[in-house]
């Protein structure tokens, strides 16, 4: 197991409500206990707007609330968080900015645009993204590849503990600083978004290593993260690899065991 | 490989517009052609609202949007589609009824329940799923289990082409008979819902094999469709297994290799 001192932040498996003792059966009619991952809902407030209600895992409200709202363009990155309120037992998080905001417009967009495939996201969005081209000049190792993702597999984790989440990474080089966990995908991406845009760390010279699949939206909150580098263990869509080459970022994709396939900005791999 | 003559309808893999061949490099820094899965949008109106945009695999766009609209209570089981206009260039599909229908109340629930683990669900299912007790009499033999799982993996599919899509299957016994594939699990789902109803095969002595993980909302599209049995290599949600016994469904998760266990329902598993 990899020591967890060695991150920031790391799924907490001493956490009991984040998952759920549960009697069933096994494939020998034998009686079993066995955990399970507790989904909740979450509803986000925008000063006085609610927003949205997510289905997630409850270990890191705050960070989630902060991060769905930046990578849905709804906080800007200079923005300044007011008051941040979490009520856990109504599960409403209200978030408070000095500006004042009014959402109606965007959230009608998203009645059309939403798709099942990509999580939700507002409108206007991919028109931003397409004019942003990464520039950071780091690199990956060949090696840091397989090292990453051999070090996120053995961080004691929820989807260890309990199976059916999906983690997303922060590494620096070849160490994972930052590790999240959710029943959602994006979710997992902003609880990263948010955590890194309060404690203030630098996007530009980090790798982020995903178990979620290579897909625009995915794509489109690397970039909007500003993170030069994407690897998952999971496959590609054209969609992501269109986005990714226009963008300048590294997507590396079905990196399992010692292989992996790069199907945009190879450059920053270094063999 | 498992002969796709036994099925009524599977994965087309000669349809050369649902993969996208695309140059990148691998481990060993060669050069490589690769098969990346081809994301659509597709619009759907029912008569003349606009309902939804979603990003799929446009192979059955027709049964993805009659069952899409089955799922979300925007059709009923008893309704008579009058007629379905498909687009091909436009991407938008038409479903016309003998029913008005406004769905402005729906549609705008919509904005605030919407959780991106679970795709998206328009307002008060839950309340009418929580009521329904599946009664269906029908088992499922210990064996057929693997031999269900093992003879999907052994079919022709996008998946073993391009990855990066999630499968559903509906089994007659150990007999898998309709497989559909998508980017969103959920849009496989819906195909699967589209075909049964407009092909009237009967739901109720039939299986359900899924890639996906058992969350709530694959709970309430398996009860809505009125099948017994529901089987995913992947892992449960605490919610997806609380559904799965109020409604009497029988739940079979982690099925790989030989292993599996049942969460709910575990009467209709015969050893």
């Amino acid at each position: 197991m990899v020591n967890q001192k060695k991150y920031l932040v790391s799924p907490n498996i001493q956490n009991n409500t984040l998952t759920q003792k549960i009697e069933g059966k096994d494939q020998d009619n034998k009686k079993i206990n066995t955990r399970v991952i507790q989904e909740n809902s979450l509803t986000i407030f925008l000063n006085n707007q609610e927003i949205v209600t997510l289905m997630c895992i409850l270990d890191h409200p705050k960070y989630l609330a902060i991060g769905y709202l930046l990578n849905q363009n709804m906080i800007k990155k200079n923005e300044k968080i007011k008051k941040i309120d979490y009520d856990d037992e109504l599960k409403v998080i209200v978030i408070r900015t000095n500006i004042k905001t009014n959402y109606e417009k965007i959230l009608k967009k998203k009645i059309t645009t939403s798709g099942c495939a990509q999580g939700t996201i507002f409108g206007n969005i991919y028109e931003e993204i397409k004019r942003i081209k990464l520039k950071s000049k780091i690199y990956i190792k060949h090696e840091w590849i397989y090292d990453i993702s051999k070090k996120v597999n053995l961080t004691p984790s929820l989807y260890l503990e309990a199976g059916a989440v999906h983690g997303c990474v922060i590494s620096k080089k070849n160490n994972p600083i930052i590790y999240m966990e959710d029943v959602g995908r994006h979710n997992a991406v902003d609880k990263i978004a948010g955590y890194m845009f309060l404690n203030k760390i630098n996007t530009k010279d980090k790798i982020f290593y995903t178990t979620g699949r290579l897909t625009s939206e995915m794509i489109i909150k690397t970039v909007k993260m500003n993170i030069p580098i994407l690897i998952s263990r999971s496959g590609f869509t054209s969609w992501g690899v269109e986005l990714a080459k226009k963008t300048n970022l590294t997507l590396v994709g079905r990196a399992k065991g010692k292989k992996y396939v790069i199907l945009s900005g190879h450059h920053r791999v270094k063999f």
